[in-house]
């Protein structure tokens, strides 16, 4: 059975009801939060199209679409680094995705931590520099990716 | 000491540096994931505009920006589910955050739910009816809100 999302009819339907209607942005994209099955932290926050999302659904790993690359990506393909999906969730009004995945080797950002939420943000009036909370990179990003271009943006 | 953000200079100063450089989106937004720091599981999926993050940061509660209302959002300030900030972390390219929050009531989803993610998809090629993995709201919207307008859009 392909995946097929139903028409947004009323705010009981989307809240309440038992039909998946995303929401789609104006660029056709909706948010996906990917945290580890494994203890639970946030890996990283992607960006789904209609078809990562039906790909992700129907094969059970995670699919996004690359908004740097502007192509669909199927996580792990260069890299080796395939998200096996062990459950997917919809939220409220149904525009945003959870992803709870196993990942191999304990590794998933590009710039080679664990996660890609790798450092913390002091609060409160002292100072705000950046803390690292992974000490180690998990794996050596050049190895793994080689001459592929950054796909961080300033 | 208020909390300024630095320029985006290179790729190397926003993923490996510790200054806190922000990239904000076509609308002034930045994603913000944010999880129940007891259990790990996601409440929600919010955006933040520049003084929503820094408010967040200065005062230790969540503050959004509420885009159905366009409105600075201190979380709670209605329903008392204030959020108290445990961790804040920024991700590679700093383009989106992560709140580990304490709630009150341990509940936070306006339907009445703990989490916003209160319904799964199953995954493969049989039935993708929405399953609800939380069986009881953990408290009554109309009593909470009363007649505030609903948030979900279509």
């Amino acid at each position: 059975m392909s995946v097929v999302f139903s028409t947004r009819k009323s705010v009981e339907q989307v809240e309440e009801g038992r039909e998946l209607a995303p929401k789609f942005d104006a660029e056709g994209l909706i948010p996906c939060v990917t945290t580890a099955a494994a203890g639970g932290d946030v890996l990283m926050l992607g960006y789904m199209n209609a078809e990562a999302l039906k790909k992700t659904i129907e094969t059970g790993e995670a699919h996004y679409w690359s908004r740097s690359r502007q192509v669909l990506w199927h996580k792990g393909a260069s890299s080796g680094l395939v998200q096996k999906v062990v459950e997917l969730r919809i939220d409220d009004d149904q525009d945003a995705v959870w992803l709870r995945v196993e990942i191999p080797g304990d590794a998933s950002c590009h710039v080679g931590y664990r996660s890609c939420f790798y450092r913390s943000v002091p609060l409160g009036h002292g100072s705000h520099e950046l803390q690292f909370e992974e000490q180690h990179k998990a794996f050596d990003p050049k190895k793994v990716y080689g001459d592929a271009p950054n796909p961080t943006k300033l």
